[in-house]
């Protein structure tokens, strides 16, 4: 039995790696660029080849690797089939198989949130824990659901798109999945941003959040909001309200042990944590004792600790 | 191996029982009443007299028995402690080791409509399925979700309490949870009424609804939106609209295979899913394939079946 285990996040931009002990300990990571031409048809080859480069580097001999698990930005099938991966120009295909054949030892495949789950999950915020949830706030809003240790995708490939909850009646714009009213369309990067716009188009009112012009992104929001600025204080307690309304209807359907909140956003840190827990244990009056609320650890790593973890599972 | 498994249902009035064949048929079923006296010191022993005789009767000795199970109007801790059951009196026991030790086999135990899921999941509407979600419109809006084959409790026994998600902000009166626009003050039997007479309140319209007066009840109030009664619809659209929400918001969490709908409300029949499945598929755009919605089937014995069906997991 291998003691290595190789985990691959596969993104628009760059495909993240890196070499772990199944224990945990990563013993090294690197990046590559994603070639997306063609149809990304030279994204998995040159994971292959870097992979195989960075084990001979290392002294690491294929008998020693357990296997890989690769995180993909898109819906994945219970069999591991991929019918259209915007982001990489994929469709219609099994990437986890074709890798297999180009690396020689096992690999499998999820959606890139499920599998950051899993890595906070390892040795991350979740650390020990077998039943959580990861939600990322990002450029959207993105979860992974984990319980018994092991990720749920459901019966149709929609467990934990807990960013389309509609949580919001009076939403005018439309979300990208055709909703209205998204929980991403609040409290992602890009949402956060626009409710600042909107709130400052709205009002006279000075603020902070004036001086960054189209700049602005939601870590401005949430700099001037602990600053004390009115408008963005008021837009920071918008999404501790939703956020806390969406762990709450999680909490009330699967009870986790744990949330993990990851992605560019969680970098406003405990402040934004304390905003959620406000407003998720008003909405869960029901029962004091629940799943508590953590910022993910691993940062942009989470996605490869994840694929390291999911080879072994 | 025995062939036979015992489903116990108590209740606040009167507890149902049935013994079953491992296979699925139901032998014989009966009831007695739920003593409640004393702290419910007598509703074990009565199951336990009952049980025993009924096998008599039956001329089913006890290696015959697989087990029985028990649902309880309740919270049931993963180890089968009860700390409180407010409808039956009982505090701080372990019900399922003491009717183990009154019957002489094993007993398992879960919350009511846990158990109720189990039994459509097994010979009712969700049969030959693993993933679903039971919901019961009675009195109050209970669920139960089952993954796996297996009920889901949760880590503090929150699992499937969608009663109490969050989906209406300007509701003025307290649910029993202690919040506020609660899905059960919504879509329970109770709240259907309450909305009824909101709405017959707040205009002079003439109804069909303000014929019955003080005996209004939800039957009465989907009765009469079957027969077109401009008033009796609109309660019954947002009876859809809630209800479809709160199956989206489960759909986008753990999407199982299939929700099966039940509880006296659901006595309304198709024109009740098809109003709920019009308003889940508007809230879940990201997707056309997804949960389907049916009724339950086996009304008031589900509990017995559950039960029966819990013996053997």
């Amino acid at each position: 039995m291998g003691t290595k285990c190789i985990g691959v996040d596969i993104g628009g931009t760059t495909v993240k790696l890196g070499i772990f002990e199944t224990t945990g300990e990563l013993i090294c990571k690197w990046e590559v660029p994603t070639r997306r031409d063609e149809g990304g048809r030279y994204i998995l080859p040159d994971v292959a080849d870097s992979v195989l480069t960075q084990l001979k580097e290392n002294g690491i001999s294929k008998e020693d690797v357990v296997g890989a698990g690769m995180g993909v930005p898109g819906p994945v099938m219970p069999d591991g089939y991929v019918k259209v991966c915007v982001n990489l120009g994929w469709k219609d295909l099994y990437p986890a198989r074709e890798l297999e054949d180009l690396l020689g030892f096992p690999v499998k495949i999820g959606n890139d949130a499920n599998v950051a789950s899993l890595g906070e999950m390892w040795q991350g915020g979740g650390k020990g824990v077998e039943n959580m949830v990861m939600v990322t706030l990002g450029t959207g809003v993105g979860s992974g659901v984990i319980m018994n240790g092991q990720i749920v995708t459901g019966c149709h490939g929609l467990a934990g798109e807990i960013g389309h909850f509609h949580v919001r009646d009076d939403e005018t714009e439309t979300c990208g999945c055709g909703g209205k009213g998204c929980l991403e369309q609040q409290a992602s990067a890009t949402g956060i941003v626009k409710e600042a716009r909107r709130l400052l188009a709205s009002t006279d009112e000075p603020s902070a959040m004036r001086e960054y012009g189209d700049t602005l992104s939601a870590k401005d929001v949430f700099d001037e909001a602990k600053n004390g600025d009115k408008l963005a204080v008021q837009v920071a307690e918008g999404v501790g309200y939703y956020m806390g309304l969406g762990l709450a209807l999680v909490t009330l359907t699967i009870d986790p042990e744990l949330y993990v909140i990851g992605g560019g956003v969680s970098a406003a840190g405990p402040y934004l944590i304390d905003l959620i827990r406000k407003n998720y244990e008003a909405l869960t009056p029901l029962s004091p004792d629940k799943a508590k609320i953590v910022l993910a650890t691993l940062g942009n790593n989470a996605g490869i600790y994840g694929g390291a973890r999911l080879a072994m599972s």
